[in-house]
């Protein structure tokens, strides 16, 4: 197993700009591939700072990722830094110089005479190539230290490392490999989860690891192994323990299933079309359903119902059903899904109305939400109440109203129990 | 403005199982208190490693500050870090004894024979208070630079930084104020940024700086002084220069803006309202905008017409039109736009189709955006080409659509020119 240390540059990530995604997306890929990353530095755009920290890293491990600084403005200082830590000059590489022009010229642009700074590398370093932005990485060895600096974007970060570093980690070092396979739960605590895997995972042989990475709503339980076929074998079994709340087993390696991927999945094995009616969600569910490939195939689309008004225009909810029972509420949720339902035609579709916040609304409190279901058989209705810190954030109660809409329906489809999961989910 | 240094301890922090958000927090906590931020470090829950980034931030810094490590199992090693770092040993402290078995008492637990080990500190180390968890802090001098130990957990981690972190460092440094106003600019590329102000940047006085911060189709512009009103007065000046790109001018402090809710400010100062019809967003417009507190005020709803049929169910698209010319048609935007805007009764109305990908569509490639505008004035429609890498990716052309739609919105309402920003824009 390698010894992996990675330096990351930026202002912005020193001065609460922005959350750092990039170390824990890095230390899971190197987990994945046998590596284990060991430190992490993070410093300002400073010339000192960053060949300082490079020849930190460079002492303390096999090998040594940079992250940033490698764009064209005068903030953007690790070519320099990395030609400092390894005492050498930069120097202008024509076919770089080139490289930049062809990228700008494929675009239409004049390249900005800013840009061919990026085309500078230490003397003695390779670059390495970038196929989702402008700025080359750099490679270089130093004090016999491979080291590879890769762009701050995430996407062009992500792109480079798959392509350019993953391989040359491989040459270099025969990682012990891990096959990781990956169960996606929906909506069940990290704890809850632990509490029913704890006893099994006491028995685990060496060599087997289990491990939770929770976001919102959503925890992957990691199952992890030596080889393919006992990875699988051991994730069967923590499925079993788990229950219902698994919605997806991935392997790791492979495009990461969603819940809405998986409701299509479902869908398109029934032969079955969706539609969407939504409220407080604003899209949210629209937006979550068309981003998975082939969409277009079963969800036909659907009505962004936000005002009052608009529920009746595009969903042809009765206007005395609102103005009996507001917005907020069960019937005009199996309102909502049946009109859109027999708008477009579809075999299922799905509703969400209530509180975003801040404050609340119609007497409810914000957090508070109606999933409404329509099928051929019929209308459901759900509440569901998030209560506490969940409530108290506008963009967590709309992800987390579309993560319980989305599993609803799940449910529904595959006819799997509702409320049991949660005891703030009641049928209403 | 005196430089911090944080080490944050545990080996989720480099395995991927989380996301460090402590380090963003503290970076904006200290900012706030006119602190920097200089440096953090990340170790796994190794003692040497633990010792030596103390070490390493101790030589670089005012003051330190550790995250993590101070629980009752065995890899939590803060304490034993600290204390060699310190060159002393730990001694085990009764008053902390005492309160650690007051604390279970309170909660009528037993104190499982672990928990005392949190009563150990480094000789000459002060405990800090814990008010959220067992873990008491840790106050020491190292080599005359004031370090404190927090716990990891964040809430617990934060209460102890705001109680006893941020008074001790207000008495030890005058912090020197920073203020920061932000210039957010869509769909211009840094570089083209770093073009129109390199020149004028290289005349700023020390004290006043400029940074970028790129992400997908949006750069911010950050510009700061020592006081306000030098920090408004460059940031107009850097507003001159860069012209009609920028969306919005946000003081560091407060909410952050974007092209939504830039939009719908624009609206709301005419009174105005608005709708929307998306086929390749697929909602993502109405989520953004809904995103907005208030934004029910403005934004009334609208259709998600995915598939063709849906154009016609949803936003009254004459069939006609889309059998003669597609559905990724100037034509069909408008359309799109004009019925919706119809509908809802709404003052203005938006409208995307095109070819998400991954993969052409009715001969157009992946990339390929059309935007339709309606208004009382009538209708105007927008193609948008996006090549290379950016129409390779099915979420980049989805964001950066939505992106383009709302900043060509703007631009409409606002009356400004369009194309001129970006030669891959034409008005069909």
């Amino acid at each position: 197993m390698s010894r992996i240390a990675l330096v990351t540059v930026g202002d912005e990530l020193l001065n609460g700009a922005v959350v750092d995604t990039s170390t824990a997306w890095l230390g899971d890929q190197l987990a994945i591939e046998g590596h284990d990353l060991v430190l992490s530095i993070s410093v300002q755009d400073d010339l000192a700072a960053i060949s300082d920290a490079i020849l930190a890293a460079v002492a303390r491990a096999d090998a040594v990722i940079v992250a940033g600084g490698l764009g064209p403005t005068s903030d953007d200082l690790t070519r320099l830094g990395v030609a400092r830590a390894a005492r050498v000059e930069v120097e202008q590489r024509k076919e770089l110089v080139e490289l930049i022009s062809a990228r700008y010229a494929a675009r239409k642009l004049q390249v900005p005479s800013q840009a061919f700074v990026m085309a500078d590398l230490p003397i003695g370093a390779n670059a390495l190539t970038n196929n989702s932005g402008s700025a080359p990485g750099i490679f270089m060895v130093i004090d016999s230290v491979p080291l590879f600096a890769l762009p701050g974007v995430p996407h062009e970060m992500r792109d480079m490392f798959i392509g350019e570093v993953v391989p040359e980690l491989q040459k270099s070092f025969s990682g012990a490999q891990r096959y990781t396979v990956i169960l996606r739960v929906s909506l069940l605590g990290e704890s809850m989860i632990s509490e029913r895997l704890g006893e099994w995972e006491r028995t685990l042989p060496s060599g087997v690891s289990v491990a939770y990475l929770a976001s919102l709503g959503d925890v992957e339980v990691k199952v992890s192994a030596s080889n393919s076929a006992q990875a699988h074998d051991y994730a069967a079994r923590a499925a079993e323990l788990i229950g219902d709340s698994i919605y997806a087993i991935d392997e790791a390696r492979l495009p990461r299933s969603t819940l809405a991927s998986a409701v299509l999945h479902l869908l398109r094995n029934e032969g079955a079309t969706l539609a969407t009616a939504e409220s407080l969600t604003g899209g949210g569910l629209g937006y979550l359903l068309t981003e998975i490939p082939g969409a277009s195939e079963i969800y036909l689309g659907g009505a962004i119902a936000y005002q009052a008004e608009s529920k009746h225009q595009l969903a042809d909810v009765p206007e005395e059903l609102i103005s009996i029972r507001g917005t907020v509420d069960a019937q005009v949720a199996k309102a909502m899904a049946r009109g859109i339902r027999q708008r477009l035609d579809s075999t299922w579709a799905l509703s969400t109305t209530g509180v975003a916040g801040p404050g609340e609304f119609e007497g409810h409190p914000a957090g508070t939400l109606f999933v409404g279901v329509s099928s051929a058989a019929g209308e459901r209705a759900f509440k569901v109440v998030l209560t506490g810190q969940m409530a108290d954030d506008r963009a967590r109660v709309r992800g987390a109203s579309a993560a319980h809409a989305l599993d609803l329906l799940r449910r529904c489809i595959a006819g799997l129990p509702i409320g049991a999961q949660a005891r703030f989910i009641t049928e209403e």
